[in-house]
């Protein structure tokens, strides 16, 4: 008998818009939005799940929600009841807050048209966006990035999850929400280390990418230390987008072997685990790409000056460069990042390190000599760094 | 500041293979497929996933797989352990089969370039499929239907899912498998009711689609009641086709308003519920088209001799048309199905009813005591089939 093939493709579009109080009812971006995506046939519900973090220090957010959606109320029908998930990877952590989620949409029939919008940071997004996409086999989600790594990188990509067993992102899948509101607000309450933290993955994707952006990076980290809000802004407009570019130009769903943007992750990742989640995703990321850049220095792909550059440009804004846990014992400590980071991706270990500023190469192999010698750099030369990380640690 | 737009499409790619005993190790079909899939980069594992339902009836299928693996060791690396699950619904009802099937990924390390086979009924494959969808955001998944159903219908499309607090796939996620093996040497050990079974999907796809195959399943009705392979083939082959047809030129993924193949479903799915699940899919599916064909007659679209024409086929066929659930306490009944099935696709009700043999039409209302109209007549005329439903059941 004859053998069937199937081909289809599936297209995917959303936007990424950038505002400032997105919920001032005088605000027509969202409400523009609604009546875009509204149907004749049917009305649908909205469903707001809210960081507790962004509730704390945006007490007035759930009321501003409640007036807008009134004024707009031919749009969209707003659940009066907002879920509130406790910030941080903790959100990840915990399997009981899928199954709220889950039932959440369950008792308010959220349908497969209906929306449910998640404001917060990355980790609150990543299990928002997780549970949206396994209910009903995925209902709509809108994601409102509150922290700046959010806002430039992980709320406006396709990537969702949650941990399992304490491995990241375990669980997940790739899909994509069908809008992100990047309201620049949120980021005028984070804590230091938040506002610090998202801006490694900008460096992250300079460094790899756009040597422009690293160099403009470099000549405003002070202000970016000292929280100006202008920079921040071009920082994440320009970190969200080379991150749209890399997804759409690529393989968005990373079906083959190409990559994520994830230079410096495979270290980070482990790090986190290894500090029970105690040093947050873009510190860890921060002390990856040290790490990594002092490796390509060893393999003389990377000038000296090129690296004290990177080194320098962190620690300028903030970023503590070594961490107690790099030297655990090797067999269960960060060496281990790497296989796991290849289980995770799948295939061949494929590692980013730099050739230049703004210039990543594949490698399919690391040397754990020289890993422990870059750490050994980093121990060596971070301890004042170190310090003033734990002094803010313990505020 | 710029608002960021971004669209991009994800190809998705596999075939449908048809073929008599796949695990005799001179049978070249897996072998070329793995094959074709190789990378000189590394290795792949693959783990296989057994319907208990299959292990007791085909006592040497592990044996054969070693055999066969150990043949083409070149190709990839077979784990040495199965993973059993118990066959029919009780595989997507009780999460901890999801928790087993993401844990043997984890001990295993089974990873995104690696492979997890199912073998088995479709209640096994939509658990798998849906356990390897959200392991590291997607692990690739081959299926072997071992069932009638799951090799013309539920094996060849894109649907994964388990379901949660007794509602059916509630949770799930679209994601194609990688390759599709169907082997009709497995459908002789189904008992009847499965033989049967799979049979009303066969049946539903012909009546909205393609009256022709309808004809032909009438005239071939008691052949296919007597188990007869070649007309079996046939039929299953036929209607895998259609079903990826359907996906093809429709909307894989239903985001928009486009409806999968359901007709006869609504009532189907909430009957298999209120029989906890002791009816089979496919038993129900053949009572949801009954009572939608009954229903369609009631609106003046079918006429009576078009209707009885399905009803008498369906009863050659051995399906009892009548289950007493159907006059279950209305309100929590099976009308209730109605809004469940709404609810489960989003968006406007929207049931498909005939207006001929092979014409199917949507409707957007069904008038609740045309419905009862309906089941009053399946009551009463299909006693008789009844009796020897009840029979079968209790052997
Ligand atoms: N999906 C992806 O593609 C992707 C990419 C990168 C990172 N991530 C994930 O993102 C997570 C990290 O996200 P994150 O860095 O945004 O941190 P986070 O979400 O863990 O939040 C950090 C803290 O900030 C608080 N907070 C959030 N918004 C606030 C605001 N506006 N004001 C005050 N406090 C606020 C939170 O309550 C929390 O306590 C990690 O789990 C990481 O793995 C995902
Ligand atoms: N994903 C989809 O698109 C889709 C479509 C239609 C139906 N479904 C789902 O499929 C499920 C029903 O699948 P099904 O009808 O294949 O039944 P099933 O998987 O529930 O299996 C029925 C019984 O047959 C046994 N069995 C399986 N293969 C056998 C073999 N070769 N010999 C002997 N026994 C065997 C099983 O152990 C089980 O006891 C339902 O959960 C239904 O919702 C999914
Ligand atoms: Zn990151
Ligand atoms: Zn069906």
């Amino acid at each position: 008998m004859d053998h069937l093939h199937q081909t289809f493709s599936v297209r995917f579009t959303y936007s990424v818009l950038f505002t400032e109080r997105l919920f001032d009812y005088t605000n027509p971006l969202l409400a523009d939005f609604f009546s875009q995506q509204a149907t004749a046939d049917t009305r649908k519900k909205l469903l707001f799940i809210m960081d507790s973090g962004v509730v704390d220090t945006h007490p007035d957010v759930q009321d501003d929600i409640r007036t807008y959606f009134a004024k707009h109320a031919d749009l969209v029908d707003l659940l009066a009841d907002f879920l509130v998930i406790p910030g941080g990877e903790i959100a990840k952590n915990d399997s009981d807050f899928v199954e709220q989620i889950v039932d959440a949409v369950d008792r308010y029939g959220i349908d497969r048209h209906s929306y449910v919008a998640a404001i917060g940071g990355g980790s609150v997004l990543d299990l928002v966006g997780y549970a949206a996409a396994i209910s009903h086999r995925g209902i709509r989600h809108i994601r409102i990035p509150t922290t700046v790594l959010s806002q430039n990188d992980s709320g406006v990509g396709v990537k969702n999850g949650v941990n399992y067993r304490a491995k990241k992102n375990f669980l997940g899948t790739f899909v994509p929400p069908v809008a992100v509101f990047n309201d620049s607000q949120f980021l005028t309450t984070l804590d230091d280390r938040d506002w610090r933290a998202g801006i490694a993955e900008a460096i992250k994707v300079a460094l790899i990418k756009d040597r422009p952006f690293f160099e403009w990076i470099e000549a405003h980290a002070e202000e970016l230390a000292a929280r100006d809000m202008p920079a921040m802004q071009y920082l994440v407009h320009r970190c969200a987008e080379m991150h749209l570019q890399h997804i759409a130009g690529g393989d968005p769903f990373e079906m083959g072997s190409s990559r994520p943007l994830d230079f410096g992750h495979w270290s980070a990742h482990k790090l986190e685990q290894l500090t029970n989640f105690e040093i947050r995703h873009g510190e860890a990321v921060a002390i990856g790409i040290a790490l990594d850049s002092l490796y390509s220095q060893q393999l003389g792909w990377l000038t000296e000056s090129d690296t004290n550059r990177i080194l320098t440009t962190l620690r300028t804004l903030g970023f503590a460069l070594y961490q107690p846990m790099l030297d655990a014992d090797n067999s269960a400590g960060v060496l281990k990042g790497l296989s796991e980071f290849r289980e995770h991706l799948g295939g061949q270990l494929t590692i980013m390190l730099l050739k230049g500023l703004g210039q990543g190469v594949e490698v399919h192999e690391m040397d754990a000599d020289r890993i422990r010698q870059a750490i050994a750099t980093l121990r060596k030369t971070d301890s004042l760094a170190f310090q003033t990380y734990k002094v803010s640690e313990t505020l």
